[in-house]
C-alpha cells in the first residue's frame, strides 16, 4: 500500500480554503504539529497552538485567517474558517479504506439474502435468511448477521460484530468491532420467586449516519423497537437497553448505560460512564457530564452533573464521616437558630446598654 | 417465515386464563397497546393503562379480572390473575426460534467432543477436545468452545461467544452474543516492581436456567471455581471476576462489576452500573439501587444505595464546594455548641429579668 | 490430557525454596487449602491462614519460614520467603497450555503476512496484508487481524479478538477473548448541528509483557498513537480511548474508562470502574480507589478516592435531602458566626458579673 500524495492546492480546494506558498507542494500525510515531517500537513486550531506551530516540521499548515500573519516560519498554508473541520475532512483523504468488492469464498450467505454487487463481505461472515446488504457496504471478517437483518448503503461493519433481532440499519452507518445489535432485552416477569423470561419480539432501528463503537450492546425491544435516530454517535462499551429511543445527533461517550424504555432527545451530549435509569424522559439539548446518575426525568435543556469529584484518600474518608452525619444535622434549622440567637443576643446587648 | 396464528381460546388456555368474546378469533402476534393491529393481542398491566387499552386497535386484550367491566371498547378478552406473567408466557408462543438441528459443515468439532444429535452447531463454530454439548442446545455462528467445556441441554449460545477455562454449563442456560465465560482471572503477584502473572487453574460453573447477556465477562477461578447458581439472570456488559459466587435467582443489571472472591446471596437484585469490591459478602435478599458502590460486606437484607443523584451543573458545583468543606466542619459539634449557647442566652435573659 | 506430576523437591527448586519431609513425594496439582486433596500442594500466605492450613488435606504446603514450627500437622513443606509469589510461579507449572504449532487449514492468511513457523494460528483466524506474527505466539479461533498488524514473540491472543488500526504488539503480551485493539477513536468535529467524523490515522503500540483482559476496547490514535508501555496489566471491560498513554507497570481494574489524550504515569493502580476524563495528566505512583471520578489532572503521587460509599436506602435518601441543601448553607460562615456569638455572650456574661 503506497502512500498517496496530494498537491497543496488540491487539498485547499477540498476544504474550501485558500492556499498560500507553493501550490504544487506535494503532501503524503496528515500529522500532529509535534510529529509531522516535511512531507506532511498539520493544523493549528487556535492561537494556543501558535508556538507548537512555529516549531513544527510540517511541510504545510491549515490555519485560521487570524493566525496568517503570525506564522512567519511557515510558507505553505491553507487558510480556512474552521481548521478543526478542515482537519476532519482531510482525515478522509489520507484514510486507508477497504476497497475490495465482492463476497469472500468462505462467507456463508443464505440463498434468500440479497447482497449488493458493490458490497464487500469478508471471510467467515455468516448472513442469514432474508438479509439485505446495500451498495458499497463493507462487512469485515467473522461478523454474523442472523435472519432478517438489513444493512443499508455505504455502511461499515467491523469484525466480530453480531447483528441479530431483525435489526434494520439505514445508510452510512458505522458499527465497530465486537458490538452486538439486536441482542435479547433483559425482560423477566418475577413470579413465585423465579424469573420468567420474556422473549423479546421487537427489533432495533438504526438511522442514517449513526456510529456505534466497539463492544457495545444495543438490545432489541420487548414488543416495539429500540430506536437510534439519524446522526446518533456512540463510543465504546455503551449499553442501550430494550425500547430506548435516542434522538437525532445525540452523542454518547464510552461506558454509559441507558436502561429500558428511556427516551433521550435530540442534540444531547452524554458524558462517559453515565447511568440513566429506565422509563425516563430527557429532552433535547441536555448535556450530562461524565459519571452522571440520572434517576428521574429531566424537564429542561441544560447541563447536569453528579458525583463527589476526587479527593486525596484521607481527606475523602474524613469528608465521608461528615457526609454520613448529614442525615442527622438539620442544616437549614441551624441557620434559623443562629439568626434567632443573634437577635436574642442583640436584644440583650441593647437592653443592657439602655440600662447603663 | 410465515406468521403463525393462534385462536383466542387456545392462547387463554396456555396462560390458564378465561377467554371472552369470539373464542375462535385468530391472533397473529403480540404487540404493545399503542402499536397493536386488529390481528394482534396486547395486555393491560393494571388500571393505569386503562385509557391506552380503550384506545388500542388490538384485536384482543389480556386483562386482570378487576378491569373486565371497564373495558367497554373491547370484546375479545383473556382474563388472568397476572397479565404480565401471561404476557411473558405468550412471548414464547410468538418468538421465532432456531429450529434447525445438526452440525453445519463448516463447524470444527474435535473428534473427542460429544455433540448431541438434537443440537444445532452453527457455521464456523469451533469446539475443542473433550467438549460436551447436550440435547436441543443451539450454538450460533462464530462461537468458540475451548477444550473441556461442557454445555447442558436446551441451552442457547449466541454468536461470537467464547467459552473457555473448562467452563461447565447446566441446562436451559442462555448466553448472549460476544460474551466470554472462563477467561483468565486478573491475578498477579507484585514483586520487585513488576506484576507476576498467576495462571488461573479454576473454572466456571453455571447452574440451570442461568441467563447472561451480551458482552459480559465471567472469569475462571484462580484455584477454585467461579460459581453462578441456578436461576441467576445477568444483563449486558457485566463483569464477574474470579472466584465470585452468586446465589440462586439473583438478578444483576447491566454494567455492574463484581470483584474477585465476593459472595452474593440468593434473590438479590443488583441495579445497573454497581461496583462491588472484592472479598466481600452480601446476604440473601439484598437490593442495590443503580450505581451503588459497595466497599464493605453487608450483614442485613434490605435496600442499599450510593451516589449524589443529579444536579443542575452550576448548583452541583456550588454543592461540591461545600462538600469539600465538610471535612473541616464539625457538624455534630455545631449542634452541641448551639444548644450550649442557647442555654447561656436563656440564663442571661432570666437573670436579667430577675434584676429588673 | 493426563495430569502431570512433580516431585516436591523439584517444585521447591523451581520456587527457590527449601523442601522438608519426603522430597520424592509426587504432586499432581495446586489447590486452595480448603479444596486440596492429598496429591495436591497448597500455600499458606501468612499466619491468618494457619488454622485452615492445619485442617487442610493438602499433601504439601508452601509456607513462610516463620510458620514452619507451627504447622505440626504437615510434614511435606516448601519454605520460601514469599509464598504468594511461589504460588504464582507454580501456577505456570500446572497450567494447561496450547502446545500445538502451525496454521490450521481454515485460517485465512494474506500471502504478504509473515507468520513464524513456531506460532499457532487457530481455526477461522483471518490475518490481513503485511501482518507479522512472532515465534511461539498463539492466536486462537475466530480472531481477526486486519492489515499491517504486528504481534511479537510468545504472545497469547484468545478467541474472537479483533486487532486492527495497524496495532503493533511487542513480546509476551496476552490479549483475552473478544477484546478490540485499534478500533476507531471517537473523534468528531461538530459543525452546523452535525457530527463530522474524523477518520483516525494513528495506531496502537503495546509494549512487552502487557496483559489486557476480555471485552476491552483500546482505540487507535487520531494522528499519533495510543500507547501502553511495558508491563501494563488491564482487567476486563476497560475502555482506553484514542491517544491515551499509560506508563509501565500500571495496573487497571475492570470496568474503568480512560478518555482521550490522557496520560497516566508508571506504577499506578487504578481501581475498578474508575472514570478518568480526557486531556488529563496523572503522575507515577498514583492509586485510585474503585469508582473514582477524575476530572482534573493530579499533581502528586498518593491515593485518591471518590463517591459517597454505601447507605441503607432510607438513610441515603435523608442524607441526599441534606446534601441538596448544602449549596445554600454557608458551612464555614456558620463556624465563624458561632465563634462571634460565643464572644458576644461571654462579653455579656462578664459585664453582667462586674455589675453585680
Amino acid at each position: 500500500m503506497k502512500a498517496r500524495s496530494y498537491r497543496l492546492e488540491d487539498l485547499a480546494h477540498l476544504v474550501q480554503g485558500e492556499s498560500f506558498g507553493r501550490s504544487d507542494f506535494f503532501l503524503t500525510g496528515l500529522a500532529s504539529l509535534e510529529r509531522a515531517n516535511p512531507n506532511q500537513i498539520s493544523f493549528v486550531n487556535g492561537d494556543k497552538y501558535l508556538e507548537a506551530a512555529q516549531n513544527s516540521q510540517a511541510g504545510a499548515l491549515i490555519i485560521p485567517v487570524e493566525l496568517k500573519d503570525q506564522l512567519t516560519q511557515h510558507q505553505n498554508l491553507i487558510v480556512v474558517h474552521n481548521p478543526y473541520l478542515a482537519f476532519a475532512q482531510l482525515t478522509h483523504v489520507f484514510e486507508k479504506k477497504v476497497e475490495t468488492v465482492g463476497i469472500e469464498s468462505t462467507a456463508q450467505i443464505h440463498p434468500s439474502a440479497i447482497i449488493s454487487e458493490s458490497a464487500y463481505i469478508g471471510h467467515y461472515v455468516v448472513i442469514g435468511e432474508n438479509c439485505i446488504v446495500g451498495d458499497h457496504t463493507v462487512i469485515l471478517a467473522n461478523s454474523t448477521l442472523s435472519d432478517f437483518v438489513e444493512v443499508g448503503k455505504d455502511c461499515f461493519i467491523d469484525s466480530n460484530v453480531t447483528l441479530s433481532g431483525e435489526t434494520k440499519i439505514k445508510d452510512r452507518v458505522r458499527i465497530h468491532a465486537n458490538t452486538v445489535l439486536g441482542g435479547e432485552g433483559f425482560g423477566f416477569a418475577p413470579y413465585q420467586g423465579k424469573w420468567h423470561r420474556i422473549a423479546q419480539l421487537g427489533s432495533v432501528q438504526i438511522g442514517n449516519d449513526v456510529r456505534i463503537g466497539s463492544n457495545c450492546s444495543v438490545d432489541r425491544g420487548a414488543l416495539d423497537d429500540t430506536i437510534l435516530e439519524d446522526g446518533v454517535i456512540i463510543d465504546n462499551l455503551v449499553q442501550i437497553a430494550h425500547n430506548v429511543h435516542i434522538g437525532a445527533n445525540t452523542a454518547i461517550a464510552a461506558k454509559t448505560g441507558i436502561a429500558g424504555s428511556t427516551t433521550i432527545g435530540k442534540n444531547c451530549i452524554i458524558g462517559g460512564a453515565c447511568g440513566i435509569a429506565g422509563h425516563l424522559s430527557i429532552p433535547d439539548n441536555v448535556t450530562l457530564t461524565g459519571m452522571s446518575m440520572v434517576t428521574k426525568s429531566i424537564f429542561e435543556a441544560g447541563t447536569y452533573s453528579s458525583g463527589t469529584g476526587l479527593f486525596e484518600n484521607s481527606q475523602w474518608k474524613r469528608t465521608i464521616v461528615r457526609f454520613r452525619q448529614l442525615a442527622d444535622v438539620p442544616l437549614t434549622q441551624i441557620l434559623k437558630r443562629l439568626d434567632h440567637m443573634q437577635t436574642q443576643i442583640e436584644s440583650l446587648e441593647s437592653t443592657f446598654k439602655l440600662r447603663k
